[in-house]
């Protein structure tokens, strides 16, 4: 294949044909999203969007795709020990759900400050939740010694191929079902959906352009992308739960590399974004699922005249796991 | 065809014939709706669920079926003239809706007490609206007035052949999108939603079971099914808006024929569905389109032997308009 963004084969942790095989391997598993579009949005946007519904996925997001390729690539014997990670939520539930499916055990760290409903989600599936502090530290000391307890296969949230190619299956279904799309807008957290998604549709399509949705109280990838390296934070501070994590080393090449900017939002649009899908596409979206559309009608988007040619834009709505309470005081703040 | 409902032409104000008539008719305007599944409701209630999702339809309810039906129905020197309708609401955002695609005028006349999201999609949609007081006698007269002022149309909201013919297309939809359906349930206030699915379904499938799904505060049609004629009542109470009109002449009959049960519901029931709906669906619905769920799991439903082999149900979601204030505090009731 010829373009301008041809993407050597080993140069990151996932490619096309891992994408592809992840497909094959979860297709049994996964739900195939539908694609909403409003024409009330595209004239309050003045674009064709088209958003992508991860938040009807099972387990309530995306994180369901990677988590079921990691599940099902290990081999019989890794199986048999079950899996461990720590999550803030999404990828808990989805390993939890996961591992039920495969019939093997799931230690999920948890910390302490997350949302009731994630936590009831891997409860519901059957994983075993192990507290831990809010701390990223504290989080993977807990999930080291689970796995030295158990044996357990360590899956992590994003840093990591299986993830990634799992991820990317979004852009196999998404470009099928409405091939004329020419955006991506994608939220960022640890790199994971994004990568696999770009991967993915940067080969299928290499004109293809990938924006990055980010709150600007969690900034760091659009700092890392200025820097030219990784960027942390010592503290983030974003209602969006699902946004607070850093780039890993195997996500960061990727959008070093493929992500043409990183758009940030204020908490407030993420708000405005949640209500509008809310009170027009009847979808129930969590914060970090809404600031894709947020992104497409902030100021930084809509005023750019470099991405005017953006007219067919794929907003990733990723996950819908939001608590009623949290949600209500949010919409009324 | 043959059966056991094979139903004569003519019979009734609606037919397979017209319903397929109105289908090609509205086809380039109504959305073909997705069919929604959860695995968890489905453990729930014991049975296979197919939610048919009319809270996605073009101003956010079944509504916008019949409304185009009877919108695009007339000829050019009546629809000159525009349409009016009276409306607590869904009905009449879409006939503004349809009007709207026409290119004619639609005056709506809405009660007061109606809630202000549907008043705003009314506006939206570019319908002129005309107050009244709640009373339905208040309502008729104002619409009355509209009609001698300007010779507007008028399109009842559901006493209408034409309004049946276009609701019945859902049964086209779904029965194709799920042949496997043995079961639908539907919620039921005037009878247009429910009669213009029964003649469609079944016609397609005589052996196909219908029941009709209300809240008891409101329980005119299962009143008028023990009664065997049409009951009204001085006055109703539930919160599901969608839900307090009686049915009429043209529905009656369906009804009475066709529909095998109506199951009533108490609003805390409503509300747990909604709520459902909201955290396992991820589906913005109002409470009359939560209703078709909570029959379903209810006592009345889930208890009697009869309908146990009921086990592959279609539950028509009719709408997600649903104000978010009234949501929150129904849902913390």
């Amino acid at each position: 294949m010829e373009g301008e963004s041809e993407i050597e084969k080993g140069k990151y942790a996932a490619d096309i044909s891992s994408i592809k095989e992840a497909h094959d391997r979860i297709k049994p598993f996964i739900l195939k999203t539908p694609v909403m579009s409003s024409t009330s949005l595209n004239a309050l946007s003045g674009r064709h969007l088209y958003f992508k519904c991860e938040c009807f996925q099972k387990g309530g997001a995306f994180k369901f795709r990677g988590a079921c390729n990691a599940v099902f690539s290990l081999d019989d014997e890794d199986a048999s020990k079950g899996v461990v990670t720590h999550s803030s939520g999404n990828h808990a539930a989805a390993l939890a759900l996961a591992a039920k499916l495969r019939g093997i055990a799931a230690y999920i760290v948890i910390p302490k400050n997350a949302p009731t409903c994630k936590v009831e989600n891997v409860k519901r599936y059957g994983g075993q939740v192990v507290w831990s502090e809010a701390s990223v530290q504290s989080r993977e000391e807990i999930a080291n010694k689970v796995w030295q307890e158990t044996g357990a296969i360590f899956v992590h949230p994003y840093n990591d191929g299986r993830i990634l190619s799992g991820q990317g299956t979004i852009s196999l279904e998404l470009l099928e079902q409405v091939p004329q799309i020419d955006t991506l807008v994608v939220p960022i957290s640890g790199g994971g959906l994004i990568s696999g998604i770009a991967l993915a549709a940067k080969s299928i399509n290499p004109a293809i352009r990938i924006f990055a949705a980010e709150p600007k109280g969690a900034d760091d990838a659009a700092q890392s992308k200025v820097a030219g390296r990784i960027i942390t934070m010592a503290k983030t501070n974003t209602i969006a739960d699902g946004l607070r994590a850093f780039l890993g080393d195997f996500t960061w090449p990727v959008v070093r590399d493929l992500v043409e900017e990183v758009i940030t939002v204020e908490d407030s649009e993420i708000i405005k974004a949640m209500k509008l899908c809310f009170e027009i596409l009847k979808v129930v979206v969590e914060p970090s699922g809404a600031i894709g559309l947020a992104a497409v009608l902030s100021d930084t988007f809509q005023k750019n005249l470099a991405w005017k040619d953006c007219k067919h834009i794929g907003i990733v709505v990723s996950g819908g796991n939001v608590d009623l309470g949290i949600l209500w005081n949010s919409l009324n703040k």
